[in-house]
């Protein structure tokens, strides 16, 4: 069953596709049919949704972020938690192979003890501006993924952020308020360093590596090309362009993290995606703004 | 609309999905609904099915192989050729992004005029007894696919066949008159060479490469890992495991050659895999296996 | 000729090989049979040196660094320079065949303007603790060639470093005042961004990346494994581990080193490491302490 | 010290070295400064100079072939056996340490046992008619490399050929009674496969790779590029070409191939590469060109 808190738009899809949509979000949580509900609306209704969903006993799945508002996170999580609600945060790329290879590198002790995470997210092509007014900008709304990313590989909080940001994509981009280009040195609980660094445009495709360095060895992600031929001529080697972008690089994740979140809906366990996994990104990518615009490392 | 010419378990599957089931062949073929037709079904209710389907003018995609018996397949193509029909054979690989850029580096003359061909193609495991005794054997039931790797890459007709083959992975194998393990060399009517090995039994998983060499470069198309994270330690590297069979590995490639016979039924033009291409690997094929049972070169 | 300005191990060597020792270094210098003078004695020794070899008029190569002194350094440049005497540093990677590519695809204007640099560099054992107390630390042994990596790859001088340190490999680094881990962002004048990341010891052997990033692209040089093999199994695939240290890893790069100080002390030119470049990651990395002391970016 | 059976070349690079230069023959097989003697002159004088050396009782190392005559390579190799010299012919490939990595993973049992081979060996640019016209053509001069690799490997004799060829890289090539481009399918003792791929022209570069496959896995040895770098573009990535040729390509098996020499020349042992290994090449390229002239497989 659908409910569309936006514009209406999943609404017409849902009917083509023979999905009962709800007269208003109360049909939808009441209903004895449903045992789970996703909330895959805009930032702005998160929270409401939350709230009204966790008092319906249902399992809750949230796309991030849950608000851009610390506070309004921190109540809005305290309050699915009293109720008991099943809640997973839509971190998606955790559920990504190779990524997850990476984290279960380190999770099975391979590399022993972690010293270095290194990072790299680029999209091929920066948002509307119009969207960047509204979404918190570069560190809130594509930098969350990968710190989202270090505190998965590295299992250890993030305790201190230092971002230095750059316009060297489109000045449209600035004028706005926001960064295109950014890195971030973080310092986690246990010592371990971690490098981001972003941009939001890569001409050659989505860039999206994780590198995992301890005393031990090393695992990382690498891009998967849109295909494996290659050409070799007297003038070197040509291969495939890497896939445009994350609906083709991150395809299985969102199979495997609807699959995961159906049997947490179903056998319950710890949250694939946890409220604190919700929360932390936020409080990081907070902290980042202010090391930029306070030229300084922040405490979390 | 569905027709179950073999045992209905896939009248089951239709109907879950509320697909509608039709209750005889006939009503198929005659429902004005119906633009295109796909015969999916056994090998041997193949010939009737398309001489069936011919005379319904609708268009036709054939699964591999039409027949085991050439004459029989000659007969049924010339009905449909006669009845004006569109037809595409069921050979998916034509459709892998890698293979295919393969052929278009041919094609678009960046390796200049070819000098050979190799071709790799290993399942991960064999199939049972039961489908080896009735399928033709491995030079029909396995390498039919990569004959018709060999003509698409080049463009050129297989002119001559030398097989040689071995029981190497299962005897039981060779009790059912098959081989499981085998190399052919062809020769092309323009003159280039094609080397193919197959093997029943990869224990690393699906192997699917093809390499094309001409006088101006090389192009190959390599197994894509399951996952593209790897692991460096003090004794070496550690990927991932290719994937392990054709549902994986050539997913892809069913879209595209399902995209492409919509296309085709609709809009017409060339067949994207013609009825020619259907008779060619079943002439070289069973070439093949008079070159092992008389230990010489066969002509085609 | 040889002079050993050390504890005399050269010497031993060059007369087993049948190279003449000079008695004196004034022998050496004043040589007619002589056109170039390599110093590659220990640091201290540098300056003092490279004053003399100033006088003598002959082309120098001085290993790097020049000095820890700073100010050291500025007076036995201007000496140099005052001279006239042709100067090369022994900055052997820019000569790295991989890592050159990748300046060269800057240079070309292949990755249209910079964005982005990354470099990671990391050995496969720490050195004794005596080394390190007199080193400077890492980041005048260690980084200064990721430093100067970095200005080679962009053509940029750097004017902001962050720097941020760690001691994971050995506690006994740490008690001898340095780190055995880090990070470096980097701002570049024409407004990059460079990430270093460093570690003394990499389990799985030399780690020696550099990676560019741009409007137009991206370059990388990736680790060359110690040999190409890959072994498949159903476990997944196993390859060779790197080159151990940098003898193997950087042959070419140190045979071209001197094929390039040869031309340039026989035909002039520019010099391949100028004096500058001496000069500019002794700042940067003396800058980066100031920053790790102080938690702060500091300007260069 | 060097004796030059040949045009005298050698002698003048010998001189220039520093090196003695032998007056005759006997000169240098009757000094007592010498342990060992290398054969490294063109092929029609290797007979005479391995029966000289056998008599001398000094270690052997004999560039192959041997000689282009079985017979004489017989009667040869009856000699020095007889004289118990000890002997190591000039198979250098087999010290690569890729290629070796795929033999040691087929002796260490872990591909199990074997079912087939995949050797593709193409030169960059075909040697002079006039070499061709002595050399015994491709299968004695090109291919009898890869039919020792496959002894080499598979660690089984080779039993049966068929080999197939053409003129597809120059006539001229053809007129002197050549093949340019080649392809061998090859019977083992224990009933492993192996195929061969030859091509004296190679737009790319120096193409060598070896594979082997068995019931438990699969090893191949990879091209190594001249460097690692890679460039991604919107148009896809682009890579270095390959080494041109085999001084480049096979120095460090060079370099093995001379050590391994010596530990043998001076502890005795095994022969790195016997007597047995000069002459099966021989007898299976002779067997090539009588199956290319009679269209058949041929025993060995």
């Amino acid at each position: 069953m659908v409910y569309d808190a936006d514009v209406g738009a999943s609404k017409h899809v849902a009917g083509a596709l023979g999905v009962p949509v709800a007269a208003s979000l109360g049909e939808l949580l009441n209903s004895d049919a449903i045992d789970a509900v996703a909330i895959c609306t805009s930032t702005d209704t998160h929270v409401g949704l939350l709230v009204a969903a966790a008092a319906s006993g249902k399992a809750i799945f949230c796309e991030k972020p849950i608000s851009l508002d610390l506070a309004e996170v921190d109540q809005a999580l305290d309050t699915v938690a009293a109720g008991g609600s099943r809640l997973q945060i839509g971190f998606n790329r955790r559920f990504d192979p190779a990524h997850r290879a990476v984290r279960d590198a380190v999770a099975a002790g391979t590399l022993g003890s972690l010293h270095l995470v290194r990072i790299s997210s680029r999209d091929p092509a920066p948002p509307p501006i119009a969207y960047i007014e509204v979404s918190g900008g570069i560190f809130l709304d594509m930098t969350s993924h990968d710190i989202d990313m270090a505190r998965f590989v590295t299992g250890s909080e993030i305790v201190e952020v230092y971002a230095r940001g750059a316009v060297r994509v489109d000045p449209a981009i600035g004028e706005a308020g926001d960064l295109d280009t950014a890195v971030l040195t973080m310092r986690h609980e246990d010592g371990c360093l971690t490098v981001i660094d972003n941009s939001r445009r890569a001409a050659y495709g989505y860039d999206q590596r994780v590198e995992a360095f301890g005393e031990e060895g090393m695992a990382m992600s690498q891009n998967p090309p849109a295909h494996t031929a290659t050409v070799l001529t007297a003038r070197g080697s040509h291969g495939s362009a890497l896939p445009h972008f994350f609906v083709e690089r991150y395809l299985p994740s969102y199979i495997l993290q609807w699959e995961a979140f159906c049997n947490y809906a179903r056998s319950g366990g710890p949250s694939p995606v946890a409220a604190a996994d919700g929360r932390a990104p936020l409080a990081v990518g907070l902290a980042a703004w202010r090391s930029v615009r306070e030229s300084r490392p922040v405490e979390v």
